[in-house]
C-alpha cells in the first residue's frame, strides 16, 4: 500500500517531481504534433522514484496531464502528482480521468517509468475489430519484437483496464496493448519511451492496415525478427 | 415571434454579444486546425441571452459568422449578429447562408447554446450513404451515448433543415446528426460545446470506417455503452 | 493570333501585370496549404485584360508560375508572363511547362480570367481509373453543378490537353475537368476562383470516394440538384 | 578499397563536406514536411567528391543523419561523414544505422550523389505487399520512366540491403526502390534530387493505391511513358 506524504519528501525528491513535470508537459506536444489525439483526449504520465536509489516502490509517485485541459494550456505547473493508488497528492486540478490505469500499471510493473494512452485513430480501429497487428514490417519487428497485442474490453471505474493492460503486455515483448474497443496504452522506461511507443504504434497500424487494404501482405520468418528487435534494443541510437 | 431591437438592448446584454463575438470568432480558428473545413465551408454560432436571468427565450439573439469570408479575415467585428427569426440585426456582412438552420435550432431546442455546421470528410461520407454510425468505442459512448443519427435529405430554402436537425436530435442522446448527402449538425450547451461536438463525429466516423473497412467491427454492449455515458456526462473534466 | 508587344503595353496595363503577379504568387501559397501539391508540382495563372474596356481579348496575357521553383520560393517577381500562344513575354525563368494548355484554355474561353492545374491525390485518383464524380453531396450540387466530368489522355508537347480542358469543360457546368491519368484543371472569372475550384475538386473527389469505399451512396435528385446549383451561384457570399 | 583519413583532405575538400553538411542537415527537414517519417526513422546522406575534377573515387566520403536523433535537433555540425566503407570519419555521433546500405550504393553506383531512405507508409505499404507500382499516372512516367520495382527482403547486419537496392535499380529507370518488408530507398545526382524522389514515390504510391481501392486503373501506353520520361528528363525545370 503507497502511504507518500508530498510534504514528507526530501528536497531532492521534490526537485525530481518538479524535473518530471517539465518533461511530462513537453511530451504532451508530441501526442497532436504526431496526430495522436484531438481536443483534449489522451495522456502521458512518468513514475518518479523516491528512493535515493532510483529503485522502484511502492512509495513512488508519478506526474500525470490534468482532466479536460487542452493541450495549448498544459504547463510543468498544471501537470498533477498522484500515488501509486492514484490519489491526488499535489496540483490544482482533478488528475486524468486514466490516473486509476496508469497507477496499475506503475504498482505491478516496477520495470515502467513511463505510460502513454491515447486514441489514435489506425490503433483505435484495430482495436475496434479486437484484431491484433500482425508484424509484418521490419520497423515493427525492431520496435515491437513481434505482433502488437490486444487487450480485453474494460471500462472505466475499477482495476478493470489496468489489469488488463498488464496481464497482456506480460505477454508480449511489445511496448503496446491494443485495448479493445478503446484504444492503445504503451508504456517505456520513461515517458519518452512510452510517447514515442505511441507515436510508432499508430504509424505501424496504419501502415500495415494500408497494405493489407490492397492485398496479401509478407509474413517475416520470426528468426528474422528475433534477429531484428534483438540488434535494434541493444545496438540503435547514441 | 422574435422582435428583439438590437438598439434597445441593455449595456449589459451588449456586453455579452461583444464577449459572444470574441468566442465564436475564435472558434472558427478550430475548424481548420482539426481539418474539418476548406476554404470558407463551415460555421459556429451561439446564443446570447437576453433575460437578466440568464434564461432562454425567443428574444434571444445568436452570433453567427459571416457569409463566403475566409477564415483567416474572420474578426471579432465581422461576426454578425441575428434574432431567433434569422434577421440580420447587426453586422457589416450577410449572414451564413446556413443561418436558416441555425435560428430553427435555437428556436424550438431552448437548451441549446451553440450550433456548429461542418462537412467534414468521413462524418460527410456517412451522410453520404445516409448511414448512422454505429457506437463501437468508448470514446464514443462517453461523448454521443450511443449510435450517430441520419437526419432528411434536405435543401436550403426553407426550414427543412433546420426542422430535420430538431426532429432527429430529440429522438436521441448524441450532440451530433449527420444531415443526409450534406454533413454534420452538431449542438451543445454553448459554442464550445458545439466545436468539441464536431471535432469528435469526425473523429470517430473516421475511426469507426477505418475499423470497418478491414473487418468486422465488435459492437459494445448497451448496459457498457450506458454507464460510459452517465459516468462521462457526470464525472470528466474539472 | 496573338502579337502583344510588351514594351508597347500602356502603364495602366502594366499596373494591372504587377497586381495579377502579387495575386498569382500569392494565391500559390493555397496549393500546399489545402495539400494539393508536392514539391514543385501545381500551377496557378490569371489572364490581364489589356482591352481597357476589361473585355477579353486575344491580345490578353497572363501571369503564370516558372517551371520547377519551390513554393517557398516564389515571389511576385519570379512570376512569368505569357501571351495567348504560351511564348514568354518577361520574366527571368522559364514559364511552367503546362504553359501550353493555360494558353489554350484563355484562348479558347474568353470568359475564363484564372486556371489552376494540380495532381492533388483523390482527384487524380478518379482521373486514374477514367471515371466522373457523381453528384452526391449538397456542396458538390452548389459548386459543381452536376458530375465532375473526365477529359480524354493527352499527353504534353501539343494542343491535345488544352483541346480536351476546353471540349470537356464546354459540355458540363464543372469549372472542374480531371484528365485522364494525369489530374485536375480548374478554372474561374479569375485565378481565386480557380483556385476555390481546385480546392474543391479534391475535397469532393476524397469525400465522395470514403463514402463510396463503405457502402452504397445515395444519388440526390436531378431536381435538387438544379435547385442548389441555381441558389449558391447568385446569392452565397457577400 | 577505400582509405580516405580526413585529416590528409585539403581545404577544398573540407570546404565541400562542410557545404554538404548544410544541405544534408536543411534536407532532413522536407522529412518530415512532407510527413514521410515520424519520430527519428528515415535519413539522407550526400557524397562528397575528394578528386579535384569532382568525379567519383572510391576515396569519396559522404555525409549522413547520425542514429537516433530527434528531427529538431539536426544541425551541420551533427551531421557525421563516413567513408565509402561506412567507416565514421568525423562526428560527435554514430552514424545512421542505415550507414552500410548508403556507403554500398555509393561503392557501387559511381553515378549516384544522393540516397535517402524512409518509411513513408503508402510506399511502405507496397513493400509489404512486395508489389511494384504500376506507372498510370502522367507525373510517374515524367520521374519514374516505368513501374517502381521492388527489391528483396533483406534484414540489417551486412551487405544484402545495399546489395538488393543496387540490383534492383539497376535493371530499372526508376531512382525508387521499395524494400520488401522494409520501405523505399531513392537516388539521385544529388541529396536534394534523391529527396525530390523520396517525396514523389509516397505520393505515387498513395494515390495510385486510392485509385486502385476503388475501381480499375487505366494504364498508360508504353510509348507514352517513354515519350513522357523521355521530355521530363531533358525539358523540365530551369
Amino acid at each position: 500500500m503507497t502511504t507518500t506524504n508530498i510534504s514528507a519528501l526530501t528536497n531532492e525528491i521534490r526537485q525530481r517531481i518538479q524535473e518530471a513535470r517539465q518533461r511530462v508537459s513537453a511530451l504532451h506536444a508530441e501526442l497532436p504534433r504526431w496526430e495522436l489525439v484531438v481536443w483534449t483526449a489522451g495522456n502521458v504520465s512518468e513514475r518518479v522514484y523516491v528512493s535515493e536509489t532510483n529503485k522502484p516502490s511502492n512509495d513512488d509517485v508519478f506526474v500525470i496531464k490534468p482532466s479536460g485541459v487542452n493541450y495549448e494550456n498544459l504547463t510543468p505547473d498544471s501537470m498533477v502528482v498522484c500515488n501509486l493508488n492514484g490519489d491526488l497528492l499535489e496540483g490544482n486540478y482533478s488528475p486524468s480521468s486514466d490516473t486509476a490505469a496508469h497507477a496499475y500499471v506503475y504498482r505491478n510493473m516496477p520495470e515502467v517509468g513511463g505510460v502513454v494512452h491515447t486514441h489514435s485513430t489506425y490503433a483505435t480501429a484495430w482495436a475496434a475489430r479486437g484484431e491484433e497487428i500482425p508484424c509484418v514490417l521490419t520497423m515493427m519487428a525492431d520496435e515491437f519484437g513481434g505482433p502488437i497485442p490486444v487487450g480485453p474490453f474494460a471500462i472505466i471505474g475499477d482495476n478493470s483496464i489496468g489489469r488488463g493492460i498488464v496481464e497482456t503486455l506480460r505477454k508480449s515483448r511489445s511496448p503496446a496493448v491494443l485495448m479493445q474497443n478503446h484504444g492503445p496504452f504503451t508504456i517505456g522506461k520513461d515517458a519518452k519511451a512510452a510517447v514515442k511507443a505511441a507515436v510508432m504504434v499508430e504509424e505501424v497500424a496504419r501502415t500495415v492496415q494500408i497494405a493489407r487494404q490492397d492485398g496479401e501482405i509478407i509474413p517475416i520468418p520470426q528468426e528474422s525478427i528475433d534477429r531484428l528487435y534483438d540488434r535494434y534494443q541493444n545496438v540503435y541510437g547514441q
